[in-house]
């Protein structure tokens, strides 16, 4: 295959919706492993892969959830099948001499938290864009947030981890009619030049 | 479609790879239009869509970008039909009136430049994610790169408006022979947990 059949551009992009209610149908955790297992082939910088995803899915985690989310995104995110809190790796650098054996690029990153955030911000939501489009690539339904309060998602999920939380995203099996008319997007004009 | 078939799935994530060299072969405007018309459909923050992007295919934009980059970036750079500078417009804020008209939440972001910063980069970044699965999705190789001098790029290419540079990625026919190996990428587990 050179290029995608005009379906599968319509199932990832053109078709796809933000989803706000959901089917009482339950995400298999073997699926929520293939979309990272896809998502993961994505290119990052001297292959960091900063990429962190905390996956509630029981009852416990999501009253867990509960206190951290806004009035607006609360209820679908309790009704969510699942709920990825998608977070980067500040100390992503200690796995480069695995995972970037070819040349010692520890010193761009181990010195300075800035360094060390800035790129596992970059590339930690590149592999969220990445994410993104192989859970629809799957069939799966998604609800990305970036309503909820960030402090309480890490006091309750990251337990002295060195990730920062950078959104949330639901999955699972979307309904239609909670689906929002589509918003509009800015023309080529207003987004680009080309020189 | 319901999901992707599986040699849409290798088009996209598992077969693909970055590549560092390139055809004598042009990519036409209008392609490089449809990788953003696909791109701009995924989900943003309140629809803000910061992602901006210069692509520099002819030969006195490519002299403009000569200076910037790195050693190991410059000359594969030099030979892609196209380089996509990938920006984040700071002011993303202005256009909320048009493209979230249900609710004013431009005083989320135009109070501070660190609250409008963050947000373009989060959401330009994502955005930035779906541009690389779109242009594979249409038949391009991509090169993603941070190796350039990001004051340099800014200069030459921004021209005073309020956007910030993000990375820059080659795009064209890649040639297969210039492939590195595949690198490793890191188990589930280190990557991911289900609560």
């Amino acid at each position: 295959m050179s290029d995608l059949p005009e379906a599968g551009l319509d199932l990832l992009f053109r078709a796809a919706q933000t989803h706000h209610g959901w089917q009482d149908r339950p995400v298999p955790a073997q699926l929520l492993e293939q979309v990272l297992d896809l998502a993961k082939m994505g290119p990052t910088a001297f292959n960091q892969q900063p990429l962190r995803v905390i996956f509630v899915t029981t009852p416990e985690g999501k009253a867990r959830l509960s206190p951290a989310m806004s009035r607006g995104n609360h209820d679908k995110t309790m009704a969510a099948p699942a709920t990825a809190i998608l977070c980067y790796d500040l100390e992503f650098w200690r796995n480069l001499p695995e995972l970037w054996p070819q040349a010692d690029v520890q010193g761009y990153y181990n010195k300075s938290l800035d360094a060390a955030r800035e790129s596992a911000q970059r590339n930690g939501t590149l592999q969220a864009g990445y994410f993104l489009i192989a859970a629809r690539a799957l069939g799966l339904d998604c609800g990305p947030m970036s309503g909820f309060d960030k402090a309480k998602v890490a006091d309750a999920f990251l337990q002295g981890r060195p990730w920062e939380v950078n959104f949330l995203m639901n999955l699972g099996y979307g309904l239609p009619e909670k689906v929002n008319p589509r918003a509009p997007r800015l023309p080529f004009a207003r987004m680009a030049e080309i020189v």
